[in-house]
Formats: structure tokens, sequence, C-alpha cells
């Protein structure tokens, strides 16, 4: 694979540094650390059902996904995490997309292998990424498509999409929101547009179970939509059995632990202000307002690759340089909030490295 | 997901025919019923493997098969089973493409989703599906690469390529082969060509852990090349991150399992035997030799879906009804090789319907 600058690159960080791969703790990858519990017990039975071809049609999978998020099955598209959604949404929709950036790099990478128009508008950076909406009504006739992450990466602000949600509808436009860091955010109720997902066409929501249930190894994600055009031509593409049988088998418990769900939520909530507070007090650096589990910082003083080298040199500490998404310059860097003795650990570097 | 014309549509029979899934024996998909021991402990391994992102490189993957295969990593594309490279390499070749029919399905679907123009050729059913070299030759300025399946699905008899592999090799054409099966033949060594993948770039070979190793729900498989044009272009399109944890974490183990490979092994070599002996000793039917885990039957007397609704109401065993093959009629079906107890099952109920 050639790089593709997500996170996560332990492997040849650690040779190029000569440390050990499993000393480093790893803030490039915004993943829950919690750890669903008795997992242990029902991969077991996920063994047994491996020896066959998973269910085609993922029936029990939508089933459980179904109750869950409370969308009938008929919505729901399984995939192979989000990022097989996402390649299959990019060949399913009409030619012309807008992209919101700072965000997530695949969008752009798979809208640009199946030949879409990319139209790239950007959040206010000097307005806390706020949306601009005024930007998006003036070039509201130069695209089909919307493409939007919210909470956003890098970011991690959630903002209110209802507005945006009525000017597409209002244009006929179709709005697609990337929600995997929606169930970090204290008010999920009122940010997710899950709720419009049977209302409206002209809306496509991706979810995944990578980030807030900690499995980004599951490999297990959704698309959800009332638009039957597109859900049509998302199968017409669809390759068979993406999804494998472990994921298929735990959706059967994860999605019902509601004490794992409960307990991570109020995690956040209080780490969040804990983190905030910390990276506040230290000197050089602007910290970005965040609902979700990560937080971008600029830098005033130092470069992100420099702070990144720094950290990982001296603290086995691996940390997002987020100089490569659009619109950001070198010196952002974004790292995951993690547990509270390892957010300790990354706090106690940053200030030693950047003084307080 | 619309019907693909797939076996191992367990569910779907069974609620037509009010059955409980679990009771059906499952005789249309061709897996080693075999199972590799030991793995419980190994998976538990997998699930804390889970809870970080896969290795985008699949370094420790490529490895595991290259030790496996005696072939250089650099000439591995692992896969979300065989299913993802078929997809990725229709992305990746020249525009015309003969299929030696009747073969799998999902080449043609995927070449046909990537608007590659399908030339189809004809393996020589009335000659027991030999490689009809006359035909290809005829043909060889009509296409760019020639896809088969060796042994062939769905009548399991496997050839010796190296006459096509030098046809091939002189016309600089590409040659695509699914040797998805090759393990269960008696004399793999002579029939695989991946001897010669490092020797020759005109050569494309599809492996997987499905069938042999007796994991579709795993989803892993590679596709072997030392084509650099073609390997750059499907990394190219490659999605990241497609192949879940538990499968790179139980690489680390199935590949290196002698003994549950000398058993399969040793197995399917007795136990094919048994199977043609019994089912040739069965009336109205032809019997065509396998050298691997299924068996390809024409019927006189009774129409494919017929006996499989026969056998699937009166013994709860489903086969494959080969008719939707291209080049097959209605009177053609497939019966997987499984446990010998299983074989029995299948055996006495096929006499009790049509006669010994």
């Amino acid at each position: 694979m050639k790089d593709l600058g997500h996170g996560a690159n332990i492997n040849s960080m650690a040779k190029e540094y000569n440390k050990n791969p499993k000393d480093i703790i790893d803030f490039s990858s915004n993943v829950n650390p919690k750890v669903i519990s008795g997992l242990e017990k029902y991969i077991i039975e996920g063994l047994a059902e491996c020896r066959s071809y998973p269910d085609i049609n993922y029936t029990n999978l939508k089933n459980n996904i179904s109750k869950y998020i409370s969308v009938s099955q008929d919505f729901i598209i399984p995939g192979n995490g989000a990022t097989e959604i996402i390649y299959l949404l990019m060949k399913s929709i009409n030619k012309r997309l807008a992209i919101l950036n700072p965000t997530f790099s695949e969008y752009e990478r798979s809208a640009k292998l199946n030949n879409l128009e990319i139209l790239h508008l950007n959040l206010d950076i000097e307005n806390k990424f706020e949306v601009n909406m005024e930007l998006i009504k003036e070039n509201i006739d130069k695209f089909d498509s919307l493409f939007i992450c919210n909470p956003n990466n890098p970011n991690g602000k959630v903002k209110d999409l209802t507005e945006l949600l009525k000017l597409m509808l209002e244009n006929n436009k179709l709005l697609i929101v990337d929600e995997t860091f929606m169930e970090f955010v204290e008010d999920e109720e009122k940010y997710s547009l899950v709720k419009y997902i049977e209302k409206y066409e002209n809306l496509f929501i991706l979810k995944a179970v990578t980030k807030f249930f900690g499995m980004p190894g599951l490999r297990l994600g959704y698309g959800l939509s009332s638009n039957k055009d597109i859900i049509e031509k998302i199968y017409h593409y669809k390759e068979p059995w993406t999804i494998n049988s472990f994921a298929d088998t735990l959706s059967n418990y994860i999605f019902k632990d509601e004490e794992y769900i409960s307990q991570s939520k109020n995690y956040y909530i209080q780490e969040r202000q804990y983190m905030l507070k910390e990276l506040r007090s230290i000197k050089n650096i602007t910290v970005y307002d965040t609902d979700t589990n990560f937080v971008l910082i600029k830098l005033s003083t130092k470069s992100a690759n420099d702070i990144k080298v720094q950290l990982f040199k001296e603290g086995n500490i691996l940390i997002r340089d987020a100089s490569n998404f659009i619109g950001l310059s070198n010196d952002y860097i974004r790292i995951a909030i993690k547990s509270h003795d390892e957010n300790e650990l990354l706090i106690k570097y940053m200030k030693k490295i950047l003084g307080d």
C-alpha cells in the first residue's frame, strides 16, 4: 500500500527510530480505549460461524443495527468498515461532489478514483471551523452532493446541521454526513441526523463500530439512507461477503451493551474537560474545542513534525501530524483522548517539551 | 444484496420450506469440513489485536503467506477473500478479457462492473471440460487477458496449463488463474503455476484460505503476480484496511499447521474415490471426474431444481443447482464432498430419489 497519510503508522515509525512497536502509545488514531467485557466467549462462537460463508444478505447483522439506531433494516447497508461504504457511495452518486475541508482524506481519494468532479469548500478555520453557510449557498449550483464529517475530523467540534439539511432539501442536493464520531458527543440525540433518515431521501449517513466501540480491526461500519436509487446503485456495485463472520456474530452483543455505551459517554464528557484544561495550560499552543475523542492543536513555536518526532523519541508517544489535511498548515497536530493514565503521560511530555 | 446466484443460500431456502436453517447440511458451498484445532486460544489474541487498526501494509500477513507458498512478499497482494482481489484485478488489466466457461460467476460480474469487453470462450463440455487450445488460438487476437479457474468450478477437474501459459507468453497475453481449489489436488506441485510467478510477468494467480482451510467467514485470500504494472494499479485502487485483525492474527497459525494440511489432502484423495464410486452406482446421472472437493453431475431424468428441492425437503440437504453457470443446461448439479458421514447421507438420499 502506498502511504495514504493516515495515523497509526506505528511500525514504520518504530523501525525508523529503533523502538519496539509494543512500547508505543498510539495517540494518532481515534479509538475508544475502553474494552467491551465478555467478548472472549462470543468470539469462540464467531470462530464456529466462520466455518460457513457469512449470510450474503447479512439479515441478522442488519437487524442488530436496526435495533440499535431505530432505523428500518431496509435503509441499512452494512460494510467492511465505513470505508467500504464511502467507496461504494462514490460510485453511486452524481458527478459533482463538494467536500467540506479540512476532513478525512478518504472522501477525496474515493471520489477521485471514481472520477467525480470535486469542489473543495472550506470550513471557516479562522472562525473555529464553523460551517460556512454563505460559502455553500454561493456554490450551491456547482455540486450535486455535499460531504461533511460531524463531529469533524480533525477538529472534533460537532455542528447542528439542521439548517444545512434544509438548504440541501430545498435545492434537491444530497447531504452526506460521516457520523462515525457522533456517539462520543454529549447531546448525540440533538446533533445526529439519523432521526431524519426515514423522512428525507436527500440524506446519507455513515456510521461505524470502529471508533466508539473501539474495534477498528473488526471492520464493521454501515451506511444509512432511504434513497432507493442510491441503495440500488450501491448494491449493484457491492462485492459479496465483504463483512467477516466475527463482525456478524459480535453484532449480537456489542450494540446491546448499554453499560459500555453509557460508561464510554460519561467518561468522554469528563475526560474532555480534563484534557482541554490541561492542554490549555501548556505554552505556545492553541487548543480547539472538541465534542468527541480527539483534540486539534495549533503550535506556535514548533512544526507538527518536530513535536511528533520529539514525543516519539522521548515519550514513546505517537501523535498525528495533521498538516496533510487540506487547508491546514504544518503547525497542526491531532491527539486522541485515551485512558486517563495515558492522557496524563501525554500532558506530562507536552509540558516538558513546550513549557507550561 | 440482489441474488448473485451463489450457493449457501440456506436461510432463504429454509424460510421457503419452513425448516430450521441449523438442520440443513450444506452441500452447495465447497468448503473443507475439517477443523483446524486449537484456534480458540489464538482467536482471543485476535480479539486483542482487533482493538487497533490492522497494519495498513499487512507486513506480517504477507510474510506468513510468503513462507507458506515460497513466493516473495513483493508479489503477494492480500485481500478480503479472493473476491476483493478479483474486483481489483478487473480495474487493473487491459480492456479485453476472455473467460473460459462454465466457471465462477464473479469473474464476469466484476469484469462487467468495470466495463471490460468480455469474450466468452468455452471449455469443451462434450470432451469432459478439456481446455480447448484450438479455440483459444483462434481467438488469441481478440483478448488481452484470459481468466481460467484450475481446478475449475463447477466441474472440479485439474488441468496442466503449461502449454496454455506458453501460448500466453508467446503472444504477450496475461493468464489469470484462480487456484482457490488447488490445495485439494493430489499432485498440487505439478499443476499449480505458483512456481512460475517470480519468473513470468504475464501471470496472475488467485488463492484463498476460504476453501481448503475451511474458513469462508474469515475473509482471507490473496493475489500473486510479479507484474509490477498490475501490482501498482491494484494498490492505486485498493481500499485501506480491508482485511480484519482476526485473519491477520490467525495467519500466524493456519499456514503452519502441517498436520491439518496433510490430513486434508489425504482425506480428499480417499474420499473422492469413495464418492465417485458411490455416485456412479446411482441411476440416470453422469458423474464427472474431479480432483478437488466437489463433483459435477448431469441428470438424465430430473431437472436440477427438482432434485434440489426434493433433497432439501426429504433430506434437509442443500445442493447447488448448477444451471446458472454459463453453458450448462438445467440438468446440472454440483455437490461438495463433505465429511464421510454427511457424504453417506447424501448418497443415501440420492439413491432413494434416483434409484441405484
